[in-house]
């Protein structure tokens, strides 16, 4: 167990102004591409191309892979087309597919005929899926086998292939329509008997998914069902791609920053935004569109206010319970929603569910409703000491006025929470466009609206 | 590739009551074991136990293992200790362990006699390690080889103990303190020369984590270095048990809850919740603490207002646009929180960098409170047409004071909610606790005090 690797960026720039090449490679076979990639992004795109021309392909390649986007397309962007072909050439599938759909399309467009035919058509045939599916996270570096073949060919066959696949751990076997019959894993052939036939030890029953499924659907196949690849089929059931493990990771880990960031209302695309290295007009772009809608929405509960101007003069102590009843209508309705939403991504519950799911709020909500009811209660009570109020009231009625508004709008901010988000599945939008500072307006307005009825209602006016 | 099967959980409750044990047993042994385990999952304990008897270990010990974990301490609960003890003995160690660590005391208390004694200690030792560290989640199913080993002892090595390991594609080597050295994967180990020594061919710079490591830090390990499964080494250095891909997935899914969850200001235990199967009195105690809190918190807001009736009273165009002010400061808030939040959680942002994230937010705040300023200016002019005005007062000059009061509430909001995360952080918290809901009620009242302030002071009151 060799210490990490000391070397800093600042270093690396030292080596490369002294032309130490010999040091730049070692330090490039010997660390891991990933964290040689992350030192050589803190560079500009001259000094990076500079340090990966110091090691040999594959290994450049794979630290390219490994690179931040930007600077990986600004690099491409620099270099002679054909050193970018080289480059393409050694790097994985998914990874340069992903790439290519990247790079301006000038450049794309050179690059390509310099690449070798196969080559080609598997990054046009890659970059064709529509981003969010299955097929446009596959990569089409996998092994598969004949039915036919004994264990011990098999390894054989494995061995050869090994040096140029993202896994051999997991092989898929398919007759000759390349229709998935089966798989086996590496551990099943050593295991097997030299001269087992693959078609008798290989799982009938595979776990795939289909090239348009959605990417997290198949991200959670994988989780669910512990694998290291999943098998992706296109409309004819043939075998054309695999999603490996660490892909599902990464699926995971974008979708739920992007369900994050919707539901508080950031828009813009996520895929590659490190938060320090998106400029902040762009930042300002994602975030502005729903601000202004949203305060747009705001002033509908100011004109409510407006309103009911007149009864706020006649019982101010109306007016210093407001703000709490906004805040707490958006608080218990984004917690509802969040739970929903988040119980909807890990396909816990589905829009079927929902009047378990209206019931068990229904229930949570009149308890919370009671509970702040209560405290408003009391509150009123010794706050309202010195407030003036006309004579026909006492301070009970108003406390009590108080007290069932809240309890009412606490219900149906969370009943509002809850039902949204499976509307927005059911119109087939991602339920997190129901963001929290979008129910939190919509609240505050049915909020007022409870809060100012039931006062008039309750205190006679 | 077999069309799933398509047996549902009412069939197999029929199959049951039939006793017919044979189509059960076929049932469950062509299915994926967690798709049979979804499927037990909705029966009752005897049920899902009777079900389990139709198969053999270690068949039913992994389907177990699969099955939600109130129904699996219902089972273990209902059954004689030594069938429990069976059951235990063909779990995974880590699966194990977390089950042992969720017995009621007495129960788990009472299995462990019934085991052998290598097992016992292995589950007191893996549930010894605080619940969140990289320890609680890793396995003690690992394979070890010495470096004098060859490729070809290696390899037979492997195969003798792959049925019992959870990982064979990867191996550690050790010296004879169980210090790691380095690993090999089963891709070398094929690749190598028969006769090829292990300690010349290893992999010397192993990625690792320690025990007491954050488990989110470790699957983030697994992510960025594409890794099946990471070693981890105690206080000595000694290789104590490794995290496997699959369990970085879980790991990172629980996470991300939990972060969303505290954003939305839900308190408790996240690990086993399922949603419709937590009952309502629990998504209430939940849920309750911290909206009683910021209800008690609203007050101070409601206050303010009451403080600053006089000059409402006046100006009642102010209390029109006050919810919108009160609205837009708690969604700006948000949004910058929650990018400060997930770039903190992906670790691509560190309390270090706080001025250069103060830097970006002031720029995007001054952009947001600029275009909403101008806005809130022109509302001002088309909407007051009607409104009473103290005749020493233009429109005009409230539409500003409103406008530079929104800029300065907009600016205000997105620094706390970006500085906040960070401090959370500084003092060894959570980032997520600095909710959503906490967050909007914090700039409700900052937001009020600027409100009046700035037109207090434009107005010349």
């Amino acid at each position: 167990m060799k210490k990490k690797n000391p070397l800093l960026a600042p270093e690396l720039r030292e080596l490369l102004k002294k032309g130490n090449t010999k040091a730049i490679r070692t330090f490039c076979e010997t660390g891991h591409p990933a964290h040689v990639a992350e030192l050589i992004s803190a560079l500009s795109a001259s000094e990076a191309w500079q340090i990966l021309q110091s090691v040999d392909y594959p290994l450049r390649a794979e630290i390219f892979s490994h690179m931040d986007e930007d600077l990986q397309i600004e690099v491409v962007a620099s270099l002679p087309r054909m050193d970018v072909a080289h480059l393409l050439a050694d790097m994985a599938p998914d990874d340069r597919a992903d790439l290519f759909k990247k790079l301006p399309e000038d450049i794309g467009e050179a690059v390509l005929p310099a690449l070798a035919q196969a080559e080609r058509e598997d990054i046009r045939r890659l970059a064709a899926y529509e981003e969010g599916t299955a097929g446009s996270v596959m990569t089409s570096d996998y092994v598969t086998l004949s039915p036919h073949l004994t264990a011990a060919q098999a390894i054989d066959q494995l061995r050869q292939v090994a040096p140029d696949k993202e896994t051999i751990y997991y092989a898929y076997v398919v007759d000759d329509q390349r229709r998935l019959q089966g798989f086996v894993s590496l551990k099943d052939l050593i295991l097997a008997r030299r001269d087992a036939k693959i078609g008798d030890i290989m799982h009938p029953d595979v776990i795939f998914a289909r090239v348009n499924d959605d990417q997290e659907d198949a991200a959670r196949k994988i989780q669910k069902y512990d694998l290291i690849a999943l098998p992706v089929i296109n409309g004819n059931d043939a075998l054309v791609g695999i999603i490996t493990h660490d892909d599902a990771l990464d699926v995971i880990t974008q979708e739920q920053t992007e369900d994050m960031e919707k539901l508080m209302a950031i828009s813009g695309s996520h895929e590659s935004g490190i938060y320090l290295k998106t400029p902040a007009w762009k930042h300002f772009l994602n975030r502005a569109p729903w601000v202004v809608i949203l305060a747009a929405l705001g002033m509908v509960s100011g004109l409510i206010v407006q309103n009911f101007e007149g009864l706020l003069m006649q019982f101010a102590i109306l007016a210093t319970f407001m703000p709490m009843l906004a805040d707490t209508g958006g608080n218990t309705g984004s917690q509802s929603a969040t739970l929903v939403i988040r119980a909807l991504a890990l396909r816990e519950v589905s829009p079927r569910d929902i009047l378990r799911i209206l019931f068990k709020e229904f229930n949570v909500s009149m308890l919370l409703g009671l509970l702040l009811g209560v405290i408003a209660f009391a509150r009123v009570l010794t706050m309202g000491k010195g407030s003036a109020i006309p004579g026909n009231c006492s301070l009970e009625t108003i406390g009590i006025a108080i007290a069932i508004a809240l309890g009412i709008q606490v219900v149906t901010a969370t009943l509002i929470g809850a039902i949204l988000p499976m509307i927005a599945v059911v119109m087939k939008k991602d339920p997190a466009v129901v963001a929290s500072p979008a129910l939190t307006t919509v609240v505050d307005i049915t909020g007022l609206m409870i809060y100012f009825g039931t006062a008039k209602l309750v205190l006679g006016i």
